[in-house]
């Protein structure tokens, strides 16, 4: 391509919207453009790069047989009310009506049509096990896009989902696309972890996350480097810190007129947090509920929720608590507490003489204890873990790390067959719900975390085997603008994926365009030419450079191509 | 691929819910699944076949120097509001709210979009001419979708656009870009027609349409054997027959009690249609009209419109006309009626003596004659043709045929560039508007097309480049499946397209199967090969039979597909 005549727009500015290294460099590099809020549109340069992450993914589904198929954005609610999703799935799902009045959504995934399709069309064992997939848009409403092209309500993902006759055979194909996943990140030139994960609205039994691992990512991880363990935040489980064994002391109550958080409770009684108890009420579709904790670990909600075995979970408003337990938000506590169940975080009743509410305006209880002076309903895991923690696994302590999510694998068991009530026939002539696995990967959201990677002061430095253009020409003389023209049309023959920069800018402006916008070759025609008669092949990631004479260079890139990362 | 895990589900029945043979088919063979109406899911073997057709797409228009983009599905109202198309688009077009109330559409089409990117990216003549192009779902919300995949709401398109510095630079675009169109169709197996055509919603000053010639197609089209002339029917232009000159008679008044359509009319008083004039009350923004034109014409709505410069045109109904105008309909015409423009068709002019509404219930007038008895205040072409028209250009007699649009070609000139207002900066400062084209393949709506030319009773024929599999061997006895396995490790590993009809059932389903399918070549590992040591290839399209060794079976398979269609 000629890169006078391409539609690239590159900026040397950073661009004030840039919410990140990737987002800032995506905009300099002129990959993308923001049409609305969480909605992109990629140009040439970026189409090329999800071009090239989309026939990579295509090789490795196709690899483990895998068939591709192309499912329908729009999709009729009533097959979202079958699987009980039209309910469940919150604002994020985009419903509307059609000018006949029909209910439908934006697919933000699809699991429901794709269960359907294949239940109509599988009656039998025999045909099983099968894993189609595609590279399709979704649309999903989020409240807050951010990152650039990371959180976005308009999407390219592909999405795969496989049918089986049981969990072994599930678990095997599970394990097959858990190692295509690897093939595919690591093709991308990305650096991943794969984390145990929360399952969220796609629900089913367990997942698992691929997360590139970036200062700037939005997911949290933790990590054991001892024995490798790794999950997501909301999914991690820790071992705690042991406790001295401190004698139990007499609950007395104090005064502590207007000191309500943890924060504040411990510097006015100047204890550590750890040993004031976070008493918090939330709202249930079982009513009204205490959630106990030490004040120097967050809840987790999702755990919480879990361990109630409730649906909807909702930290309940200042004057609702006042109002049904007749107690200021601050000042609330488990002793006395009658008629509300009190959850308590395991670690809680592991220690002793803890500070917690009194139930009464501006006082709180010191020398609480657990079983002593109140009792829990329920005992369980619910909270985040914190510095120190350690690994459940080995005891190492726990190390934290950020990221995004590239992938995310899903063991789905029976939970959609049962739903929309899909079967087949197995062996003896029985009907039995399929198994079933589904497995995601946002696609334009690769570009971004590759480039959180792979990037340096001058811009972007692309992976070979997503790189939009392997190598760029540089004519960096007039003189030289001739013998550039007849390498590019040589190398294009040659079927070089070869950018040629014949606009009429400075030498300088090529060579910081080609490094803003990635291309791991430049092929220099410039004084060497002139002087030596060779020309210049400059790395993009190594900095170094190679000399050769113009005809070698087919073959020295095919070679420099072959070594390059 | 072996067919014992693949995902294809074929039938013999033809289903009930096939409109035409391309429907019926493609039903049959398993290559799409209805969703909801005009909504469909497309199967593996269905998306290979639309893989390739991109891939032909792809090669082509990057040929022509175009640039793939990704533009999005979702679009704020504000930008169609400002390009006025919010307004003129009618309910095809699929509006929503978000979660915060925001005004969306998902995109029937991207000129909006697309315009005001390039406007935003380039201010200067010296980056065009550009083209961008796009292979995009997009969503019409049609009332009646129809002909399986022909006309459905959610769809794949190929969407061009191109922009330019002057008129001249885009008419060369535009015959490349016809160019291109005839290549890519060609590829498929296509037998296209390029007809004027009428612009519709997209608007711009002129376009022209491929058609694909089939008798189930939904567009009309008029061609003249003699000079090559040939429009859609909206846009078709013709000479009408000549009259006899015969001589005025005079008007008279006659009762016509309950006749009121042309044919009520006719019959009655024993006249051709032809000399019974049709006087048409239609609702325009600028008020009531009257057309007019002869008894065996139908009248042209869009020409009609453009006759009067209205944007607005409705049939206006029966209780508003006797409302306003006090006339039964069925009994109105132009001699006496005052306050009510009257547009004439031509042929309305040139004839003598006809008998036309007396604007008086159950009442004719016969002999009106044009100028002596009612003034037109605008005649015009505002009819469509019929049988015996002749060639505007040569005057041959005109055919009439029916086919598919499967490309569509616009000359936009300005319009959008003025509406967005995003101009460039030409050769001497002065900002100017882009003039652009935009240019559309119904990717999704293709494979029905070639189907409607490519099939026998037995099922689909696959033109070599689009088809799914090129080759799919089938052994025909327990003692040749060793073989053909052999053979399709074979096969396989030197690059064929390949499928294994590796399942447990009769050679006489695999055969039924095979020529469903469409399957440009049968390998046959059979009787042949356990007598002589030979393979035979059947041609699906011929029906003739190559025999050949095993060993020479991979590069006959070159050899066939080279000669291929």
């Amino acid at each position: 391509m000629r890169l006078s005549q391409y539609f690239m727009s590159t900026s040397k500015q950073t661009p004030r919207e840039g919410q990140s290294v990737s987002h800032k460099l995506m905009l300099r590099a002129g990959l993308v453009r923001q049409l609305a809020a969480g909605i992109y549109s990629y140009l040439p340069l970026g189409y090329r790069v999800l071009a090239r992450i989309s026939t990579i993914i295509e090789e490795e589904m196709d690899g483990i047989g895998a068939q591709q198929v192309l499912l329908p954005s729009v999709q009729p609610a009533s097959l979202w009310k079958r699987s009980g999703r039209w309910e469940s799935y919150g604002e994020e799902l985009l419903r509307f009506r059609d000018r006949k009045k029909g209910e439908f959504v934006i697919g933000p995934t699809h699991e429901e049509v794709v269960t359907q399709l294949v239940g109509a069309e599988i009656n039998s064992y025999k045909r099983l096990p099968v894993t189609l997939y595609q590279i399709q848009t979704k649309f999903r409403d989020e409240l807050r896009s951010r990152g650039g092209v990371i959180r976005t309500r308009e999407f390219l993902m592909k999405d795969a989902y496989s049918f089986c006759r049981s969990e072994e055979e599930e678990n095997g194909n599970y394990q097959q696309m858990r190692g295509a996943y690897g093939k595919i990140f690591s093709r991308c030139g990305l650096d991943c972890k794969v984390v145990e994960a929360d399952t969220g609205p796609i629900g089913g039994k367990r997942s698992e996350e691929f997360i590139a691992i970036s200062p700037s990512g939005e997911d949290k991880l933790i990590e054991c480097s001892t024995c490798g363990y790794a999950a997501n935040l909301e999914r991690a489980v820790f071992k705690i810190e042991k406790e001295g064994n401190n004698s139990v002391k007499e609950m007395r109550q104090v005064p502590t007129p207007g000191t309500r958080s943890v924060e504040e409770v411990s510097r006015f009684l100047g204890s550590h947090p750890r040993d004031v108890l976070k008493s918090l009420f939330y709202q249930t579709e079982k009513g009204l509920i205490m959630a106990l904790i030490r004040g120097n670990r967050p809840i987790n909600e999702s755990k919480l929720k879990s361990v109630l075995k409730v649906g909807t979970l909702q930290l309940a408003s200042h004057d609702l608590v006042k109002e049904k337990v007749g107690v200021e938000v601050g000042f609330a506590g488990p002793v006395g507490l009658d008629g509300y169940q009190v959850i308590a975080d395991g670690g809680v009743m592991r220690g002793r003489n803890f500070v917690a509410g009194a139930n009464k305006k501006d006082t709180h209880l010191v020398n609480v204890n657990p079983d002593r002076d109140f009792q829990a309903t329920k005992v369980g895991d619910i909270g985040y873990p914190i510095m120190g923690d350690g690994c459940a696994n080995c005891g190492h302590v726990l190390s934290f790390r950020r990221g995004i999510e590239v992938g995310h694998l899903f063991y789905l068991g029976e939970s959609y067959s049962r739903s929309l009530d899909v079967t087949f026939l197995d062996e003896v002539g029985k009907e039995r719900y399929f198994v079933t696995g589904c497995y995601g990967i946002g696609v334009s959201r690769l570009p971004a975390a590759v480039i959180e990677q792979n990037h340096d002061e001058a811009g972007i430095i692309w992976p070979k085997e997503i790189a939009p253009f392997h190598a760029v020409i540089i004519p960096t003389t007039e003189r030289t603008f001739a013998p550039s023209r007849e390498l590019y049309y040589h190398l294009k023959e040659a079927g070089a994926q070869v950018l040629w920069d014949d606009r009429n800018v400075s030498a300088g402006v090529k060579f910081n365009d080609a490094d803003l916008i990635g291309i791991p070759f430049k092929i220099i025609v410039g004084d060497t030419f002139l002087e030596e008669g060779k020309i210049e092949i400059k790395l993009r990631r190594e900095g170094t450079i190679k000399k050769m004479t113009k005809n070698k260079v087919s073959q020295g890139l095919k070679e420099l191509l072959e070594d390059a990362r």
